[in-house]
């Protein structure tokens, strides 16, 4: 594993593969190997040279701590890396090693190298968006009869039920990975554009190879090269912040909900070294740390936009850490969301307990409603604060407090007084919601 | 016009006056004024009354001023204007004051006038947009026969043509407001559930209410309610700063490509108060002004995606100056980038006298690659960088310094030798790409 | 007042006055008053015009919006404003016209106008800040002795004291007080250095009308012109970020302490439209979207940083909206702060009611402790985890699981088993800590 | 090493080892061993224990990857490794197990292991610092004499000194450096505060153990504990920002005035692979791409701020990669600086072509001034309008315009008219400023 311990929440063990020496260092080779085959197959060079280079591209064969030393003097991974790959094919192929790297230019090989471990890292958060998507569609059907308290600014609102609550969160997660997918499908593209972007190096084997090179590793070809336009990667990046955004909002929900006071959900959750009894958010906790991260994440992958003419100075160089991060710490934030929600249990009867506790208050605005189809809604406001004003002074529950207000009392009939404190009678679409936010997309 | 001195470049006049006090008023009444019409339609309150409310609900009636002070205190704005609306209401039509805001929350009010700016701001935005890149479209056409230099990590490579810069401009422009456009009509969508998102307090009526209201404002019905989810803003914002970074990047060529040692092109430009000659990027400064705070905004706006439960403490109330900012920012980024497209000269003497002053070192790789054919890459490279090394100590230009070489010279044929420093000869597929950049979308 | 509805949480009256047209375009006339004044205290330019420029330099005379449309043109808003002022005078005395804005350059006039700005702005927030400082240290002072709850990960951990509680937010809001407050006054200098930063349009006399310049201003005097050198004001709106984080913290604790199933503090707070008993923490609202904001207005502004040689294209025209952003929304939420802690009212008794709920779990670290001396932390850990789980599965208080688990019972002494489940007993150092809190500074 | 390719821009060798899962293990167990001495030495522990965990305490006997897997358990990488370091300890001394992390939290060990950690980094900061600066300053005086263009929005303005530009850089270097200094210091600081900030598992021992544990280690004790006053922490990032946006700013120009069309400084730089000619800004590129990133970093750090209670939920858990990514990355930044500047090569001859090639329009300013001490400045900036437009439309040098108005030419000395095109005559405080800039601090 490359992970470090540092980073311990900042990405996961098969996210930090891809992001690994070894696989970095593979990607670059596959693309050099790529082009050698490309342009063997349209007659550039010879199709034994490309096998040489095939033969010699393998990542276990290369010091990565030394190319990432020399790459501070060119301000590029790729040139060192190509002299030590060249080195290598002289070793097994003298003939060969005159045909690496072939018309091609240093970001050409970069570029396309990202494409491919976007590619890795999509695969890797596409399973666990799947599970994570499952799971809360479960975990909304399996409580959507449960009522609760809607929360408003983190005060009591009307009823609602944990099944629309986890469905809301299930759709906001399911947009945002439609977003994300939809940028990394974008975003893993060819690049293949010589030195100045016009492939004036392989006269009219331009398109030709570029064809091949694209098949052979399985990238769509772009519309032109994108040397200085990087908007795909940093709409990747956004669209890690927009996922994890929706991942952080449903992390501070179960946090709110797991504090002991609450005490509606928990987390399979994690211990302390000082207080034994704590069953801490700990999922959550990770969660909201990458949502606390991305922001700025995002703000760097756009600030990188600025490009100079054809090649930046800077903006370029500024990416890959970038992206890198996003996409672990994204792939970190969905690995646990995906524990949290599939170990996550609600607890009904204390949903039940904390709107009974509130003395039916949840019931006011149903109140008003009913008195103002009477009365008007000016009217009633002034009745219903009333009811409320007793209610406090007297601690009595709703349903006293209007039955002790006569004015109050006698604008409802006997079935709305009955209905007034009951919860279940005041969910509204909320069900109705839900199956429409679980059977959208 | 509503814009402040202070905020010169970080707006323009139609865009503030979408967000001006009595655009936001209006916009907000309009929604009272909708739900009461839609609410008349389904039967819940008499026609009269919707006809009053519309009647009162007129912006220039409204004090912003003490609407705003006394938002603080609720930290909503829509609380003490509906408490404002109901007065001018009562003054006209006792009976309907009564049904002024029936059945709905602040933040339905709130979130669905924003949509209804967004949309506003949208026409503005999409009409410039369509102008920049109409002019971007002819500038590529005009001078797609007019060689430069490309140039990466801002040092001479190899010719490529203005076209093409121009076309890969355009390209970025429209890719990202294809984005852009997306994102607005995704977000410009119909806010309506109640205290907490299950329109409970319009018993059955819910749905139809919201289908009337929907098309009275002539905006999208959402699946649900969707007051904690605010990934369609962020989204929005997070589009305006793909888009501005396209148009970061093309004035930060422009500013470059005016330095007066390069000298290639020339915006209308401004003045300066103590330098009489000065022919400044003004343009150009305006649209990199933005293209350095849109990242910021993002991240802002990212951030606020973790809300709490059914309605934020906090998130929500962030969104407002973010959205507006974001959004006018842009305008004004987009009106200085147009005009600044529409007004820019090009001085293709001058490129070609750039290009020449590099005593053909441009055509360092198509020597490389010529030499290459015979030698293979290694030993092309050495025999080039002798070239080099003459043309530097002896100050010759590359086809002299390759006549006295003679290794290299007696590698070319004739033909290859006279290409050499041509060039136009060199372009690979510039026109070509030129060419598929345009015509795509 | 000049701000926008838009922004209502997003600056105060005071604070909008001082960014407003007027105020704005005064300072910029101020600068040039004081410059005409300090030219003609060293004899460069007669007294007289220096009189009728300051008669001309009102900001009552200008047209805001006709100056804020036509610096679009040359991307300053002082080269219109000269203009418009040069007319001015000249309509008062002809000769004067010729002595205005003499040998200065746009970006001296705005840079210091923006240190005045600056300067007022600080008198504001300095103003709230004592105010919410003292307010602070009284509260800490009126409840150091209310025993509640240490919260960690949202989960209820060892006692604490709420004046603690309120000296560690009081002590932290100092700090970052410290920090901008310094920022402030390194950042409101004056800019002098005309065209290129040498003043060598004003040959020998530049060092005497830079102090006089300075003194006429009551600004500080740079070592040299920092004309493209912005951390000063980048350093700035960082101290505006960390001070809103301060408030914000504070803001979170108190919306967390509001929620109904806490109760243990409550703002004096807003209404709701649909809901009549709602009692929101909308000054925590207020505060909790700056701290939102800021971060973002902080990249924008370190990412400003890197400008271009003399004077930057575009980096420098980011700053104002951002800076004017900054300081505005800290006001705000500083003043909203301020009220918050002003009119907090504390519930004592919920705190110790949420306390006992834990059935006394609080002491658990205490009783690990304990056996630990006797039995080695290790062992200690383990009979503790055996009383928890009898707490938990036989819903027992701490203290009777303790008595039914002999090997812990007998490893205490009486006293120690009289003390355990006292809250007030185990409270280390919270008092001591918090008068070292409320001392320092 | 234990940088990755990945992020071979983004770190350096020595501080990639800071941040080393070995460094990061040892500082954690660094804080473990200090504790238990710090409690011998107060009698609350055997010393022989603390003998036995100083023995265990040694990096290399523990798991870094088995410690980050088990971390996402409990969120805390503190919990695993206090487990695994019992366990160490049992197998070498069964009594002084019991007394490993005796009264204190996770937290207590993780920041102050963070705070050592940040002491390391800033050791190599401050060295590659002083390296630097006293680079900037022998350039600076190296190049006092050198006269060149100033230019202001990338155009050529007034005259000025290539030992001026330098010494801005070095002070705007120095002047940030002193920012984050103090930054470093103050955030190096010792956390201990137990479960919830009050080390009332200490009894009285509390303050003798802390004092004797800040001494142990080396750091500062705080006035109290900080558990979720993360301000520190932020205004470090901060600080590394600001530096940075330092560097940024010289990069940036350097970068410009190595363009082959102003051609006035060299890095040592590196080259291309498709372009053997090319000698990039290597250095500038990855200073560049710091400054790009640093923006994003600061605000995640900020936005960190918000946490809840007396330990956040995620919060507190988002810093670690933020902060060791700004320290790293700055790290990186400084270290290419420093080579840039050390290896960085002026062109004085070119400088004066560049001067000379604008005709003398760099004496515009100076002649408006001149004519204007006569006419008025009105009347002179119309006359100069004159001088350059006939500078333009016969393409004549400034003073060949000049002696063709005769109306300007007579307006001017015989000696006026000879020092009108001399640069070295026109460079104002350039040498005063540079001394005052180099001279300070």
């Amino acid at each position: 594993v490359s992970r470090h311990l540092i980073d311990a929440f900042a990405t996961t063990g098969p996210m930090a593969e891809v992001f690994s020496d070894r696989s970095v260092l593979q990607a670059l080779l596959d693309v050099e190997t790529a082009l050698a085959h490309a342009q063997a197959e349209t007659g550039m060079i010879p199709a034994a040279a490309a096998e040489s280079i095939a033969r010699a591209a393998r990542a276990e064969r290369f010091d990565a701590a030394a190319i990432a030393d020399a790459s501070r003097q060119s301000a590029s991974i790729v040139i060192p890396l190509v002299e030590a790959l060249t080195g290598r094919v002289r070793e097994i192929d003298q003939a060969a090693a005159g045909y690496v790297h072939w018309g091609a230019t240093s970001q050409d090989i970069l570029d396309t190298a990202m494409s491919l471990l976007v590619q890795r890292g999509r695969e890797i958060l596409s399973r666990d968006h799947a599970g994570l998507s499952t799971a809360l569609g479960n975990l909304s059907e399996r409580h959507k009869s449960d009522v609760m308290l809607a929360r408003t600014l983190l005060q009591p609102g009307v009823p609602t039920t944990f099944g629309l609550k986890a469905a809301v969160w299930c759709h906001a997660v399911r947009r945002s990975w439609r977003r994300l997918s939809e940028a990394t499908d974008e975003a893993a593209v060819l690049q293949f554009g010589g030195a100045g972007g016009t492939l004036a190096s392989l006269d009219s084997a331009g398109p030709r190879v570029t064809t091949a090179l694209a098949h052979q590793l399985g990238l769509r070809a772009p519309t032109a090269p994108w040397q200085a336009d990087r908007d795909r990667i940093a709409a990747l990046v956004s669209g890690c912040g927009l996922y994890c955004g929706a991942l952080g909002k449903m992390a501070r929900d179960v946090s709110l909900l797991m504090q002991f006071e609450v005490g509606e959900a928990a987390e399979p959750g994690g211990g302390s070294s000082s207080m034994p009894h704590k069953r801490n958010p700990a999922g959550s906790a990770i969660v909201l740390a990458t949502a606390t991260r991305l922001p700025g994440l995002v703000a760097s992958s756009i600030a990188a936009l600025v490009q100079e003419h054809e090649r930046a100075v800077g903006g370029w160089h500024a990416e890959w850490a970038t992206l890198a991060d996003a996409l672990q710490t994204t792939g970190s934030a969905l690995a646990a969301a995906r524990g949290l929600v599939e170990g996550l249990t609600i607890d009904a009867g204390r949903m039940r307990v904390n709107l009974e506790a509130t003395g039916g208050s949840f019931a006011l605005e149903r109140l008003t409603m009913m008195v103002a189809r009477k009365h008007g809604r000016e009217r009633a406001q002034e009745m219903v604060r009333q009811v409320l004003a007793r209610m406090r002074s007297e601690r009595l529950t709703l349903a006293q407090a209007v039955q002790m207000t006569p004015e109050v009392a006698t604008s409802l009939s006997e079935h709305q007084l009955r209905l007034l404190p009951q919860a279940e009678d005041y969910l509204g679409l909320a069900e109705q919601f839900r199956q429409r936010l679980l059977e959208e997309d």
